[in-house]
């Protein structure tokens, strides 16, 4: 496995992995934030799975957090992300710094409207420009064939493809089922944050999504009975400070009017929700009804 | 040479191309609106000289027309182009339709701040973010080494170049120099709408570059100074409206203190005109000063 932190190391390492596959090799990319857990394991051997050569690229992207969000607490942790990478396939690591990246201030946005203007989207003003704007760069940078992101962060895919697809960017992007604790909780860089008690309420998130799916499939149901439904079980746990909970279709991320029946044997829906325990910002979501495409639910 | 409407079919022609460069081949890009002159035929002649490969495309963007602008009246002659084409050593024409680019309205806005603040960005709102655009989507489908860009859209140069920076495109810009009527007249497709009387006055523009040419190189002059002259000299010719006259940094596009004395021993110029005779707006520019770069004078 290659560690690079520049570019021009990164450009040399591709060369290097694609003169072993003469010229022609498929590459892979898995791009993170570090502080890797078994969701980004899953990723990166999917990668390793259906590519000659698989990236992976390690940056906590200061592009992307709000003033007062987690960038500078944001968990790290170097040695063990490297250990995770070469137990996972990857040929090529690359983690640069911010300067790297980011030499001048960029003059340059990436903006995605609509998909954008709902979920994580409102709630943190700026960040799915971050997102646009590095995923562009490191596209760029990599050149990959497929990039793997996990569905977790649905509207983010939603975002990336919409981005890929306008910008006819020659990759494709994969989506990939999120990976859950035991009890359910969908893995995160930030669980690490969690106490004790917030962490054994924060198993609220995923049984609430559980059990909107037994009530999804009700006759006569609607977007505001999940909805309602959902945000009184979450608030049954009393750690928990709602940020949102919408069902909103996918991967438009429009929004049903929330009093019409739903349609689930025609439409795609996302049940999303943002939930705060004490400073610690959480995100899950389930895809219900007629899941298109390469989404997993 | 190759004629390509669909991405596929470009894609096909690039990997037939590349097969007689064993996968290897460099490839040069040269993206016009067609109605091609000998400025368009220099761009191609130098991308035939320096790649394996070279690909022009012909697509008159809608996105990058404002709303009273010429796009339906733009001329377009295709035998013509493609028989240019021919003789300028392009391999591949990409020229595909609007609906071929733009299947969907696109969600995604790709906008560079600062260098489109002022001149042709100021004149016509939303211009160069259908360049930005258009440009990041062919980048993409063409995935050239190098692209060709003429400098009388200078503005446009430095924005493509902004833009490939902050992003990381791998393709290098390359300006060339502005090609020229031998009375002086910048060759521009738009040149064909010109009444005989409009023409013959319209060599005004270049020849008040040439004028403050001269002024630029006496000691102690100011921004002001060269604006003011180059305006009354365009003035001269009746027939000529003018839209903006404006001397700037070089390619930050920004504006030097108007009572300050200019530094061309140490900083880039540029003095940039757009001029309406009658419903057509014509632009022409000169870089002064340090010349740093590839840029052409």
């Amino acid at each position: 496995m290659i560690l690079c932190r520049t570019i021009p190391e990164l450009h040399e390492a591709l060369k290097q992995q694609q003169s072993k596959n003469a010229g022609s090799g498929t590459v892979g990319f898995v791009p993170t934030m570090g502080y890797l857990h078994e969701g980004h394991a899953s990723l990166m051997r999917r990668s390793a799975s259906e590519n000659d050569i698989s990236v992976l690229s390690i940056f906590v992207n200061p592009m992307q957090f709000g003033p007062n969000e987690d960038f500078d607490r944001y968990p790290r942790d170097e040695e063990r992300d490297l250990a995770l990478a070469g137990q996972n396939g990857i040929d090529i690591v690359f983690m640069p710094s911010v300067k790297e990246m980011y030499p001048k201030a960029p003059l340059t946005t990436v903006f995605v409207s609509q998909v954008t203007s709902r979920l994580c989207g409102a709630s943190r003003p700026g960040h799915f420009d971050g997102v646009g704007l590095v995923v562009s760069k490191l596209f760029h940078l990599v050149q990959p064939d497929k990039a793997y992101f996990g569905m977790k962060d649905a509207q983010q895919v939603a975002v990336i493809q919409q981005m890929t697809d306008d910008l006819n960017f020659p990759v494709e992007i994969v989506p990939c089922p999120i990976v859950r604790e035991p009890d359910g909780l969908a893995l995160s860089s930030r669980n690490v944050y969690l106490t004790a008690e917030q962490r054994e309420q924060a198993v609220m998130l995923s049984r609430s999504l559980a059990e909107a799916k037994q009530h999804f499939a009700k006759a006569g149901i609607t977007a505001a009975d999940i909805v309602e439904q959902t945000k009184q079980m979450i608030e049954s746990a009393e750690l928990a400070e709602i940020d949102y909970v919408e069902l909103l279709h996918y991967p438009s991320l429009d929004l049903p009017d929330p009093a019409a029946v739903l349609q689930p044997e025609r439409d795609t829906y996302i049940l999303a929700l943002a939930v705060k325990f004490g400073s610690t910002r959480l995100i899950d979501n389930q895809l219900f009804g007629y899941i298109g495409g390469d989404y997993h639910v």
